[in-house]
């Protein structure tokens, strides 16, 4: 585990010493000189303050090297709590995380499906209020709420250009809305970059490298950390690779493009072209449609097989070009459609990009299935404000922020 | 002008205050305490330092204020001087700059062509100390060498895996045989990300965002800056926009893979290209072919047209997908084969750009074409240097460092 910015000016002593302890589990205040490298009065002073707030609680003692034992520290996972919400067409999934990152509630409801969008934010809002109070959680233990949305957002107007299903997003001021009805600070992001966040926040990811979460719901889209930091791009729209374009004459994308890999073999497309095939469906939507698909080639049946598997080879190239562009070490599949069929992607992935990833001379790509990839987005959404809480240098932007602020580097 | 990490720990105080006077031209001890944050005693005793070493000079007098007249401060560019060298299998291009980001001398030799490696080192060290000694700087002047080649590289080996026509150069120890035989500080990157150095560093990249430098020489890659600082990936090999796939179908890549931008739409291609067509050319290399067609396309001539309307098409796709992995706010075509041709390209990138770019609805994406495409790799090397010297955050990779200290974030 590293940690970033530790010892470093931009990260507040407290946020810093707060994550060492939330990683080491327990430790002693002289232990956390030597691996802060902060002095002895600094170390001495913050934890006192995290202990008068209730952070951090000091428990048992550690072995002593003579003199006096030395009194151990230890994070209180239950004195702060994290609201991740995933805001979807088809569904509306929430956690609730504690402070040292365990999930101490998920549940799901309807989606936002053709609601209004000011419907939609107060019954999330009295949905939060109805299970906090249930669960017995005190409001002041509340961080704050991490709301994760599809497509590209923007920090005063919500989600600029809204997937198809969800136009009546577009402009909405969603993260001022939700604030408003639900009383906590809220921080923004798409799904990719929560889940990319919340896999790194959980452990899925080795230490110090150039990483994607490759988020695969109804959409396809990557979240990216360089060392544990997201890369943001301008406007915090980085990571759409699913409009690379892979056919210059292929069908058209609701994004405006041509030949887009989620034209050419998202879930939507897969199921589309299932459908002109003659496969019998479900027909409840493209989530439900595409599950029933990803279970038939799992059995074996060929002609969902060879849909995905074509699928997977175009998914595969998007990564393959996102590694070379991003000279990625890894990458996590994630997300409810890689939750269904990563095993049949992953195979494709990894033959791809070991026969033609071009720094392969260097070093391999290592490519694996998230372990809870399908509510990563939700996850990743408590792990927004965790990560806003414990170490700020990565914290997402804050809707007030300028573009500007959130610049990786 | 953004001064990446003024007041911050991660920069050295010299570092940065030598860099604020770089940029401001003439600037004042008591300005200088305002615009970096730092203490009048460390501007004070920093700024002695740089007298004492000769970078800097006090000059004339500002206005005062009232009380005793003002002492203005100057970078001495004559002070130290860096050398860019582009090493390419066509022609060996050199540049000298000044510590002012000024060139002061610029060459070109016959390239790398199919010599030994050890003997085109050889060629290399005899050209710089020739040059050095013609136009008379004092060798402890030299800070030291950039060296830019093309294709991947590794802090250790050179260049693990070259682009066909310098084959023999894998895995050979560039740096340090280059540092052993010119007896000056090395240091190695691509072409891209030297060239993306090299604009930023002379100015001609707005402020604070991110930028792709998208370099054309006889292959494609990009060099990715974010917020002034290189974005290097697992293995300084990001940017590999050449290595994109825009067909699956496509050709045979003298990468292993398919359908690359490169092998579509890379100069080689379109020379090969209107080979097959039967167009008439010089039959001289790459360069010169490609040189040949674009001067004939613009003047009109329809077939040669047709084939870099069709390269740019493609050329286009890529960097739409880079711009929208990255989330870029800016790209500048550099190399020599923009130098020819950008201006036949930049309309279309300009148009797929304004008609697909993912998140347009936040900002649109600046395309422009280098001031200095035909030698960008050797200013960049020059850069690459001054950058180490006087933006120390920001410094590309020296060879002795592992390549997780080079990470971006």
């Amino acid at each position: 585990m590293s940690h970033p910015g530790i010892g470093g000016s931009h990260v507040s002593s407290r946020a810093a010493i707060l994550d060492v302890i939330r990683a080491a589990g327990t430790i002693s205040r002289v232990e956390l000189t030597q691996v802060t490298a902060f002095s002895a009065p600094t170390v001495s002073t913050v934890v006192r303050r995290l202990i008068d707030d209730g952070l951090v609680v000091e428990v048992g003692q550690g072995e002593s090297t003579g003199g006096k034992p030395r009194v151990m520290l230890e994070l209180d996972p239950s004195a702060r709590y994290a609201i991740g919400v995933h805001l979807d067409h088809a569904g509306i999934t929430y956690v609730i995380a504690n402070l040292g990152g365990a999930i101490v509630a998920r549940w799901r409801q309807p989606g936002a499906g053709f609601d209004e969008p000011p419907d939609v934010v107060a019954r999330v809002a009295a949905e939060i209020d109805a299970t906090v109070a249930r669960i017995g959680i005190e409001r002041d233990r509340l961080l704050g709420l991490g709301v994760v949305s599809p497509g590209p957002i923007s920090a005063s107007t919500g989600m600029t250009l809204a997937p198809p299903l969800m136009r009546a997003w577009t402009e909405f001021p969603l993260a001022t809305a939700i604030e408003d009805a639900v009383g906590l600070p809220v921080l923004l992001d798409n799904d990719a970059t929560a889940a990319a966040i919340g896999e790194y926040w959980s452990g899925g990811v080795s230490t110090g490298t150039a990483f994607a979460a490759l988020y695969m719901g109804s959409g396809i889209g990557a979240g990216i950390l360089v060392d544990g930091s997201v890369y943001r791009g301008t406007s915090s729209n980085a990571g759409e690779i699913g409009h690379i374009c892979l056919d210059l004459d292929g069908p058209e994308c609701w994004c405006g493009g041509r030949g887009c890999v989620e034209a050419l073999a998202g879930p939507a497309a897969v199921v589309a072209q299932a459908r002109e095939a003659g496969l019998e469906l479900p027909g409840r939507g493209v989530s439900d449609d595409f599950a029933h698909l990803a279970r038939a080639a799992a059995r074996g049946a060929p002609a969902p097989m060879a849909l995905l598997e074509r699928s997977a080879g175009y998914v595969a190239v998007a990564t393959l070009g996102l590694c070379n562009v991003l000279d990625l070490a890894e990458v996590v599949l994630t997300g409810p459609s890689f939750a269904l069929a990563g095993s049949l992607y992953l195979p494709v992935i990894q033959e791809h990009l070991s026969r033609s990833f071009f720094a392969r001379g260097s070093h391999g790509v290592r490519v694996g299935i998230s372990s809870h990839a399908p509510e990563a987005a939700a996850v990743g959404g408590a792990a927004l404000v965790l990560q806003a809480e414990l170490a700020p240098r990565t914290r997402p932007r804050l809707k007030s922020e300028p573009a500007e602020a959130s610049l990786a580097g």
